[in-house]
């Protein structure tokens, strides 16, 4: 029975072949990048964010006045933190264990589930700026507050990239992790010939 | 060089060996139990969020004069739509082809991503709802519609516990789908075995 490494494949498309080291340096250039750009976007709009402030004939707004806007500061702070520490661990090129890649699986993972949740939270808050709730008397805050609202915007967009960078990284890092796993036999042509190699 | 069937293991704990078909139909039940409870727990959700509506002096408040309500309630109806259809596919026992597993993750993801979105924003709003915001002027409405915003928090509880579940669906898909594919080499003594093994 051949070994799944000589005929293999990865998902990124590298044939698993001789050259395999320029594969895996490759895949792991990729994810190095994939790192330093969520942490570059996430210090931007964590500094859109903090620095947005409007004063004016109707009062004064500050981001610390929304808790959803004081939560994204705090979730683009931690995933620039997180983003910084794993690019360096990325990039230095060491044997790859069980418990690092589980590591990596889950805390990528989490920090999807909780930048994607900043991203929702202040969405929500700033379509009702824009656009109020009649029902329950909140009024638009965007026509007094205009400023506020682009600068706002900006940093929840900036957010959502993050979050689609997280999830490339959520894929890479499952395949690192699953990887390294059996699949799962089942009324495959490949479990006969696997019970027949281990009869014969 | 041994082959990663014989001595593999699953990250379900199911030790590899000859009772495979075992391991395999234990881990399509609990992924056919991990579809059918969110299937009903979305229903749940969605059948308290549409029912929720409540009328008093103050005036009548229901679920569709907000908008991240009617988002949380299209995304349990999705999300129970696609559990059931799904737990119908994964029960039955069938080859795993790599177009499948590859839908299978893709959707199982975002279908997480949305779920968690809907789960966010309307815990957003009833936070909001809850405690209101004096520097936008938004004034707290659950002092006057405490049933409206008790039955609302059940249901985005719900819809949170049907994230959990869904994050773990996201785990058995990516396990089924990398399984398949081979892990990327790097600096492993694995990798100097492989060398050998080819030059020799």
């Amino acid at each position: 029975m051949a070994d799944k490494r000589e005929n293999g494949r990865s998902p990124m498309g590298i044939e698993n072949s001789e050259d395999d080291e320029f594969g895996s340096t490759s895949m792991r250039t990729v994810e190095t990048l994939l790192r330093l750009l969520p942490m570059s976007l996430c210090i931007a709009a964590l500094i859109v964010m903090i620095k947005n402030s409007q004063t004016n004939d109707f009062g004064s707004l500050s981001y610390s006045d929304l808790g959803a806007f004081r939560y994204l500061v705090h979730a683009n702070g931690i995933c620039a933190g997180y983003s910084l520490l794993t690019a360096i661990v990325a990039v230095v090129p060491r044997p790859s264990s069980m418990p690092r890649a589980w590591t990596f699986f889950i805390l990528d993972q989490v920090l999807t589930y909780i930048i994607l949740g900043a991203g929702a939270t202040s969405t929500e808050v700033i379509y009702l700026a824009y656009k109020g709730d009649a029902a329950v008397t909140w009024s638009q805050a965007c026509g007094s507050f205009g400023g506020f609202c682009h600068k706002a915007t900006a940093s929840i967009t900036l957010t959502f990239v993050v979050t689609l960078c997280y999830a490339c990284l959520s894929l890479i890092s499952s395949y690192r992790l699953f990887s390294k796993y059996d699949p799962p036999l089942s009324y495959t042509p490949k479990q006969t010939e696997t019970a027949a190699a281990s009869q014969g």
